[in-house]
Parts: structure tokens; sequence; C-alpha cells
């Protein structure tokens, strides 16, 4: 039976149509790993020994003694090469005619190389590593948001190159944007709406609610959750959350990195191992830069894997048609077991 | 110089930065035509002789004395053999816990087949056949909206498998759902808030704009405008409005539609053959179907070229990163000639 569902935060509607799957050219499952691992390939510009091929580092972890854009490193991160926002001018909005508004693009576009392993996929790095990249990614959010003309940072990583990833090499990605995005706009303003009306925070009441439920919990520890949202736009969506509230990323310590990486390294893995490394992009929603700390604004990461085309209908309407099941997803995603 | 400008109705904004158009393994112009035209295929579907392989037709232009579901005819309208929607069930939400609202999936979804050739691309078909399909788009408009649980229909066509297309049958697709998708939801509140401080329709006045400025016209007759949006997503993306003010597609008598299908057809053949049978998805956006004529709200056409991923940074944040300048893609388009 098909079922229209409705995100509480964006009161957006996906349509969970499991009819459609049942067309010929459908398959949820695609084989996309690679094959054997490569450890190294002295032509890609990520590897170690091609550091002069990069900008140089803002952000390294490597050996003491190791020296800055050489070898030695266990993750870097660089200006983007070709960049779609610099800090060359001022962010001046021109608002002269209401139907032409234009600002030079102000910012950061940054690429962290996650390893220095050529092929090696965040999912079957260690916890530990994966908290490396964690870290890193507070670290940024850190140092970026000391710009005063920086109102989002945006942090996000394709997975495959039908998920838009165009190298090889294992990077997650960093921009900086002088405009706080309108999705984030929007999450903030479903989640106000909430809050207005409840007193409490949306994303605490969901946590709760598949808590008591645990048909859509992939997995879970003592501070960090994964699960299919209810009205998943894609098969196998997973959102992680911090079930203390918290409305900003940048705010963990360093043991709550070290429980997310947990949670983190399972729900990659899991998907990696469950769906043979489909692609997928994930992201974190975090609060704009200069939001101070709040009680309806909950953090969390998305997890949006790419096993079907976004077509005319999801760009014309905004809706999803979803041909599988959260539950199945879920239940499926938490069989798989983390090695 | 990257430069972000604004939507003035939904207020997104896209970063126009053809700086990444220089990675390496960028490439705007992509070879899809494949090839002879093959004018029927046994095997299809939606070919003649086929007929009994789909539900039965709920519309078609046919030979006088030829009989449904049989053949002889130039267009044909389908039931959804796979469809996300049906009317098996009412539409009844349920709103017990805010945070799982739900409803049955009620309503169509119809194939459009434009016409019996197999491979014959619309671009490539008259302008008087050009017509037919939007006279059938407008005669499914009448017919789903006397159903009173439908609440918007939504109108597309997906060209190429990369933009989700499943048959290579040249065919548009109709969707008609209990609920008003989000992205007209927001237009009709961008509209609406435009015309309570101006007194006057958004998109009257983009359309004045772009008359005055010429620069992102691609093509005109006296009634209806095809141009790059100043805020462009994607590199080519182009929209169609009558000049003249109406809020429902449906609405359009048939010399309009003769008029629009002069620049539909022109639209669609510039970006076939200037960009070498891009993979694209188009759209109409509509009045939802309770809603009466008003003074914010102007239908029109969204054409959408997908020769770039919309990868993380797009999903997380709705934000575009645009490679190439509306006026140069504008440019390119108003010199293809049409024959």
């Amino acid at each position: 039976m098909p079922e229209l569902r409705r995100d509480p935060i964006t009161k957006n509607w996906s349509i969970i149509a499991t009819e459609r799957a049942k067309r010929p050219e459908s398959s949820l499952v695609k084989h996309l790993i690679s094959g054997d691992e490569i450890k190294h390939d002295p032509a890609c510009f990520f590897c170690e020994g091609n550091e002069h091929a990069t900008p140089p580092e803002v952000l390294a972890y490597r050996d003491e003694n190791a020296s800055p854009d050489l070898p030695g490193w266990n993750l870097r991160v660089v200006p983007n090469k070709f960049a779609a926002l610099n800090f060359d001018e001022d962010f001046l909005v021109n608002q002269d005619n209401p139907l032409k508004i234009t600002g030079y693009a102000r910012g950061a576009a940054e690429v962290l190389i996650e390893s220095p392993h050529h092929t090696r996929n965040l999912a079957l790095q260690s916890a530990d590593h994966v908290a490396c990249v964690l870290m890193a990614y507070r670290n940024r959010y850190l140092n970026l948001s000391q710009e005063r003309s920086i109102k989002y940072i945006s942090i996000f990583r394709n997975n495959g190159q039908q998920a838009g990833a165009s190298l090889v090499h294992p990077h997650s990605q960093i921009m900086a944007t002088p405009v706080v995005p309108i999705n984030i706009t929007n999450e903030m303003y479903g989640a106000n709406d909430y809050y207005e009306s409840t007193g409490r925070c949306v994303y605490c009441d969901i946590i709760k609610t598949e808590l008591k439920d645990r048909s859509r919990i992939i997995c879970e520890n003592e501070n960090f959750i994964a699960f299919a949202p209810y009205a998943s736009r894609t098969p196998f969506e997973t959102w992680v959350m911090p079930k203390f509230h918290s409305s900003r990323y940048q705010d963990l310590n360093d043991f709550q990195i070290h429980e997310l990486s947990e949670i983190w390294k399972s729900t990659l893995y899991k998907i990696y191992t469950g769906l043979e490394n489909p692609p997928y992009n994930y992201f974190i929603h975090t609060s704009p830069t200069q939001k101070n700390v709040n009680k309806y604004y909950h953090w969390h990461m998305e997890l949006v894997p790419k096993l079907t085309i976004a077509a005319g209908f999801e760009l014309g309407t905004g809706m999803y048609i979803n041909i599988a099941i959260p539950e199945d997803c879920a239940d499926y995603l938490r069989s798989i077991e983390v090695k």
C-alpha cells in the first residue's frame, strides 16, 4: 500500500511506494566495490609524496617530526584548488534591484584528505581513524567560524562517482559561505515552530519516539543513535544524532567525538557492506556560526544513499518517492555485523 | 570572480563559480546522441502493436476510425503500471502523533507516450506535434482536477537515463497528489510576499526586467518568453513563461497553446542540438487544483539540464554551485538556429 509520510521538521512529504521497486530496471544493490585496494597512486594529487600538488595545508595530523606539506601525515586539510568561494573580496550584497540580488561569493572551500591510503573507504578505517576525521571537522568549524563574514560552514562527503566524487582518493569537503543555506533556515524555522508550540526540541522528541518504537533504530550507544527517519526520502537514508540536546556540532568534546566515531564507523560499515559500497552523500547540519546555543535546534548528520535517481518529480515538487520501507531498511542494516 | 545570486521567489542562493569548470574531469557537453533512429521496437511496451502491454488508455489522439488500445494513434496517455499513487483508498491523514504524520498515497500516476516513434526526441518533432503534447497536458490537468481529493497535479519529463528516464521511448509523466508539494507552497509563499509588498506579480516583473535587459533571453514570441533565470542553479537552466499574467496552465486556450508550442519546440531543439541531447528534467509549475486564479502566482515551465551532479553540498544546503554564467548560456542557446 503506497503511503505518504511527512517530515515533522521541514513539513515535506515522502511517498513510500514499494510498487515502483518492481519495475524491471530497478536494482537497489549495485556492485561498485572496485576490487583490489591500491595503497598508493603516484599520479594522485592526494597521495603521499604529491603534497606540492595541492595548496599548502591548513590542518594536518602527522608524525611529530614531520614537516608541513611533506610525507608523514595521517590526515590533511587543504584549500580546494578549484574553489567556488574565496576571501579575495568583501561580501557586500547589492540589493538595488530586488530581482537581481547578488554578492561576492566570499568564503572557503577546503578538501579533507581522510588518510594517505589511495582507495581505502572511510567505512573500513578504524573507529579511531574515523574519530580523527570527526575531530578535524570540529577543528575546521572552530577555525573558519572565527572569520566574521562566514555565516555557515557546510561539511559533507561524496562517496562514489555517481554521488559526485570526482577523485578516487577518499576525502570530505568543507565549504564556508557568507549566507545561511535555505535548508538550514527551513530546518531551524520548523524546529522553532515545534518548540514554540510544545516547549520541547523536535529532535529530542524524535529520539524519544525512536527509542520507544525501536523499529527504525540501526545502532546506538550511550550518547548517540543512528536510525532510518520515519519519512525517509530514499532507501537506507540514515540520521545520526546525539541523544543529549546540543545545537552545535563544534561543541562536542573529545570523549563525545570518540563515542560518535563508534556509531559513525558502524553506520558507514553497515552501509558499505550491506549495500556493497553504494554511492551516497553525507552531511552535517549544525547551527549557523553566529547563532548561540539554543533549545530548539539539534545538530545531526544525514546520510543519503543514491540508489535511485532523483528525477523530474523530485526536482519539480521537492517531494521524494522512496521505493523501500524505512523499517525494512533499518532492519536490514541492524542485521549487518560490524567487524 | 565567483558570485552569489539569489532567486527572488524562493530566496535561495546560487553560487556562480566558473573556476570549478576548470577541474580536469569537467565537461559540459556530453555526447549522448545515440546514432540511428529506431522507428519501432517490437519489444517496447510503448510502441504501436503493444497497446495491450499497458493499462487501458485514459486519453489518446488517434485516427478517426481507430479503436482505443489498438494501433493508429499519435499520442497516448495510460496509467503507470508501477504507480506510486492510486485511488484504492481515501486520503485520511493520521495526525495522532505529530512526529509520525501519515496518509494513504491516494492519487494518479500516468505516462504520456509522446508519439509512436520509438526514439524520436520531442525536440525533433514538429511544433504542431509539440502542441499536441501540450494540449494533452492541459486535458489531464482538467480531467484529474475534477477529483476532489487531488490537491496538485505535477507534469514532468525526464530526458535520458542519467535524468531518470527508465524507458527509451519518449514519454512525459503526470502525477496527481493529495497534498500540495513543498516547492509549490514555497513559490506561492514567495510570490505572495512580493505581491504584498509591491502590489505586483514577481514573475511579471521578472519578465519586464528580462525584456529590458535582453542578455538572458533565449527566444520569444508575442505571448511567451524563454530565458536563463538570473540565479540559475545549473548550466543552461531555462524558464518559459507566458508574458501575460496567468496563474494556471490549464487556462491556456488553443491559440495560446499553439504559440507556446513554438517557443517550447525552439527551446527543446536548442538544448538538444546545442548540448548534444543532454540529460535533463523539465516540469510545469502551476497553481494547486483548488486555488482560484490569483494576481500573485504565475505558471511557468522549468527545464534543468543535468550536466553536473548535485552532490553533498547541494543536497545538504539546498544551494547550487553553477559552473556556467547564465548570460553566456543564454547567448549560446540564442545562437543555435532552429530548423
